[in-house]
Parts: C-alpha cells; sequence; structure tokens
C-alpha cells in the first residue's frame, strides 16, 4: 500500500491536473497512474519529474520500444515491482510478443550474470571505447 | 587487476583453444578479451558461458544493436566497469553514435531515477500486464 | 510470510526478552516490531544487531531525524519494502509531513539517476575530498 | 577514463556554454565538474539534468547540508565512486568534519544491513505509515 | 502476480515437456516450480537456462548445501523475494536449522555493511590476491 | 584514493590501538588492514564494527571457509573492489584454488541471472519455506 494518500484527479489543484492533463493526453490513457498520483503530493516534484520524462521519452535517434526495452532492463536489474508491470505492459502495447519479451529477457538475465563474473574476477578493460 | 592469472591463447589446453577460437571467429576479433581468458581457469565454466552467450547474443525478433544497448542498460544499472566498456564499445562500433549514446543514457539515468520513487511510495501497479 | 516463525514476547527466553523489553522501553513502543521478532530465533544475533543499532541511533553530531532519513533513503535505494514503511513511518512520527518527505525523495531520486550517469560514462573524479 | 571526449569549456557551443556559465555561477567553482562536461554531448540532456537538479539541490523544508548527506547515502549504496568523492566533497565543504562523516557512515552502513536482514527473513511490515 | 501465462505441464509441447520432465526428475520433485513453467514462454531459453543450472548445481569442489548458501547470499544481497523463498527452502531441506540459517544471514548482514564503508571511504586494497 | 586520512599505527590513540592490536592479533597479521585504518577515523565506530565482526566471524554450526564464501558472494553481488579483494585473498589463503574459485563463482553468476529472470516475469514462490 502506498505510503502517501494517492491525489484524486477529481480533487487535484489546478497545477496538479494541468500535469495529470497532460499526461493522459499524451499516453493517450483514460486515467492517471498511480506514480503520478503518489508523485502529486508535492507538486513541484510532479512537475520536474513529468516535463524530465515527456522531453525523453519521445522518439529521437532511439525508436519508443527500444526505449521501452531499456525502461524494462534498468527496472528488471533494480528489482522494482511497479516498474517491471508497468514497462512489460508498455512493451506489449508497442506490439513485443511473448517471443521477443523472452529475447529480451535472456539479455537482461545473461548480462546480469556476466556483470557478475567481470566484477569478480576484477578484469580490467580490453580496449576503451573510442572517445569522441 | 584480476584475481586469477589470466589463460594465455598460447598456452591454452585443447578445450580451452576451442572456446578461445571460436570466440574470435564469431566476433571477429583479433584477441581473446580479458573476461574469457579468466574464466578459461575453470574450462567446464567457459564453455557454459561463451555456449550461452552465443545463443542468445545474435539477431533474432530483436537486432543486435538493440540487445548490446540492454546490456549497457543493465551494466550501467549494476555499476560494471569492465562491462560498461565493454558494451560502450559495441554498441559505438555498431553504428551508435554520441547523440543516440545520449538517448539511452538519458533513458537509464530516468528510470534509475523512476525506480526508486516508485519504490519509495510503495506503489501498487496500475493494471498488469496482459497474461498471455 | 516471514521465512522463519517470529518468536512471541511471551514465550521468548530471558535473553531474548531482555532485548524486547529494551526496545521497548528504548523506541516507547508497546509491541516489538516483526524483524526483532525474526532475528530472536538466533538469540546471539539478535543482540549483536540491537546494541550496535542503539549505539548508532541516537543523537550525536546529527540529529535524528536526519539519521532516519539517512535510513529511508538507503532502503529506498536498496528497494526493501519492510525498511521503507519502516522508516517512512519513522520520519513523519519525527515531524516530517508530505511536502518533506516529497523532498527527500526528490533528492534520492536525483541521485539514483545522477550515479547511473557518472557511472555510464565512466568519469573520473573531479577534486579529490579533502583528506584530513 | 571517460567514455566520450569531454566538452572543452572554451569550444562548447552557446546552449552548453549557457548551462556550464550556470552551474559555476551557482555552485560558485571556478571549473565545470567533469560529468557535465560528459553530459554535454548531448546538449538537451544537459540542460535536463541541470534545471532539474538546480530545481531540488536548493534550501526548502530540507536544508543543504542534509541534501547533501542524502546524496551520499544513495551514492553510497549504489557504489558510485565519482559521486561517493563529490558528495563527500561537499559535506566537508558545508562543514562536516570525520566525526560526523563517521556518524552518517555508521548509519549508511548499519541500514545496508539491515535491509539484507529485513529482505533475508521476508518480513511483513509491522505498522503501515499514517497516510495523510 | 507473473507477467505471462505459466505453462501448464499437460499442455506443454514435446521440447518443453523434455525440460519439465528432467527438472522433475533431477530435483526429485511432484511439480515444476513457477520459474521454469514462465521461461517455458520461450523454449530455446528455457533449454539454455536449465541446461546450465543443472551443470553448475551439482556436487564438486563446492558441496550442495555452500552451493545453495551461496544462492540465498545471492538472492537476499539482490532483494530477490521469489528466489530468498526457494533457497531458503533448499537450505532447509538440506539440513540446515534456524540456528545454522541465523549464522548465514549475520554474515550476510555483516558484509553488506562493510562493502558499504569500504566504499563510503573508497578504500584501495591491501595485498592482491596471489594470482596463480 | 581513500577519503579519509588512514589512521597510522604508531599514532593512534589508546582506544583504537587496542583494536588495531586485537584485530592483528585474532587475524594473525602483520599489518592492520586499510578498511580498519579509515574507520578509526570514528573511534566507538570502529569498537562497534570490529566487536560484531569478530563475534560473527568465528567458525560456528558454519565453517570460517563457508563464511568467507558468503561474504566474497556478497561482495561480488553488490560490486565492491575492495571486499572483492580481501575475501578472494581470504578464501584462498584457507585453501581454496582456482578450480574452487571457479566453481563459487559459476554460482554466483547463475542466481545473479537467475534472480532477474525471477523478478523479471514477477514470479510468486511455490511453496513457502517451512516455518519452524
Amino acid at each position: 500500500m502506498s505510503t502517501v494518500k494517492l491525489v484524486e484527479e477529481a480533487v487535484a489543484n489546478p497545477r496538479v491536473r494541468a500535469v495529470f492533463d497532460d499526461i493522459k493526453a499524451t499516453k493517450k490513457i483514460e486515467r492517471v497512474p498511480n506514480i503520478w498520483r503518489a508523485l502529486a503530493t508535492h507538486p513541484e516534484h510532479l512537475e520536474l519529474c513529468w516535463t524530465r520524462l515527456k522531453a525523453i521519452m519521445r522518439p529521437g535517434k532511439i525508436d519508443m520500444l527500444t526505449k521501452e526495452i531499456i525502461a524494462l532492463a534498468v527496472s528488471v536489474t533494480n528489482g522494482c515491482e511497479y516498474c517491471i508491470n508497468s514497462h512489460t505492459a508498455a512493451v506489449q502495447k508497442l506490439g513485443l510478443d511473448n517471443d521477443g519479451l523472452g529475447e529480451v529477457l535472456a539479455v537482461v538475465g545473461l548480462y546480469n550474470q556476466m556483470n557478475r563474473l567481470a566484477d569478480a574476477y576484477q578484469i580490467d578493460p580490453d580496449i576503451l571505447p573510442k572517445v569522441v
């Protein structure tokens, strides 16, 4: 259960409501996800988070499915339950089926293992990335 | 400095050499990266790791650049120096420029923040992913 | 559900009961929190943990609210559900309202992001702390 | 060594230079820390990060020393070398001596231990925080 | 709740059924644990994971109880609920009582603390391990 | 480089010197490891850490090699460089050769992967551990 009372859309103040409306319009969804309703207990922080997320989570050099896959990889590596559920739903909505999801998670699992082995043996980098 | 003596290609036993040769042929590289030379101190584990990595890190439903981007996202989230260097070099070799890298890392940074906020407020999932 | 049977105060042995009594007296609470009832399955470890916690969690150069805020920041970064709930309750009891909590978590979220970006770009330290 | 070429102040484009100037003026420092010079390889991300950091890292309900202590607690828990150095220097500059630093780190160490024990025994929360 | 529909043993395809049968025979259990039923949504990944796990989780230089204790230490440090439950059950089945479990977790808790303190003070290694 | 000036044995105050002497006598070593010299900047914390470590790191139901293996598994999972070096040296001193070390790290790597997959698919526990 959340540690703060989630802000109801109906009783949100104008500053919060503006963000809530933008979230629903941008994401084409009917109701505001719980994470934003929790952040709304501190309206300035809500704005800072949403503005930045909106600026980053739009297609650029990297397409939206890849961005959501990155978000899922990060969330799985951090073990964040809310975020794993949210980004799994997002990649499914963008068309990734169970086969594709299995492949993504195979890579996530693989490198969580390889990361530990590289750390375990305290391996020095081979070749530094080409700094340009 | 690594905690075990890295196995030299020239003096590797046949079992290790077979894996080393396959690594160089598959990755089209001239010398065996340090991580594999450390794993070679336990030849069976070397085989298990390489066989599995080779089966996962090939194009499927997910292309190679996306797979390397996932590997980088995992490595950054775990803070693994060797792996960050290695996968940054890999995505650069596959054509990602500094702009693309910046976008990838912006998403990685964003969701490391959002993961903590979701955990911090102990938010319950909104809608579970469609289980199919 | 806990992986061991929590020790009931009524049936605790004298060694455990002495710690339980001290916990309730020190924290001015009516019943022993679950974590201590689990640790009581190994009485020596219970004593070691409680003695050390009691020595550290008292006002010194750093006041109690700041210490509980640090505990919350650590627990959020580790994603520990029990601890997030416990330390959120503690900072609220010490007077932090939702605005203050929002500010604390904004800092926690921000630096989880900045940590990853610093790791991602493998940045060398600028100026070392003044070693005194 | 950083994975991208750090942007030199002298050759930064106007958008980057504006942020660099603001960083130096706000933090009252002579040169731009390396993390910002790395982020400058993606000027939009640099702006997003700096704007958000500046909005959060100023005195509010929580004073600056406490905010830097939170940043240090997060950075230690994540094991981020750059950030540990940077925030240790910051708390020292704000007046925390070795005794105070020792107290802060004692709390950080303590709760990294307690977090794992709470997870290890899969303890259910005692009393939920008062949701207001 | 799992993000994919767990594969039922009765309707598994032959490739999946072969792995399921091997899991039950190897582990001497009556039904396939949930994690394998989730991985079965991607049969090739199921095979890769099971083959590798089976090769590693058998007595060698290190006995099975120690291997399960390592698995528990890793799972606690990562805070993985499913895995903590599974490996706690496994060490109990192999004969570890609450006293032994308490000792194991005391060590896990202790070094999660010491790890953070070593990172916090940015301590250089004393003596490198003997590289052989 | 450490963020505090390591305390020299020769100039330590009596309280610190008593701990230093006990560390050297208990561990049968000639000089005090760096981590304790850093903790000595806060003598009370030094005592608390050493007393607790000494009480836990002695043979009990679990032998010393297994305890050092647990410490290594935790340190690798946290990616703590100082601790990985220190506990690798410790297991080698207690007789573990490269084959044994390879087996230990294979288990550590395997469960870092399995932990992420269990989290990724949000698997519910199968059978709860027998609570006794």
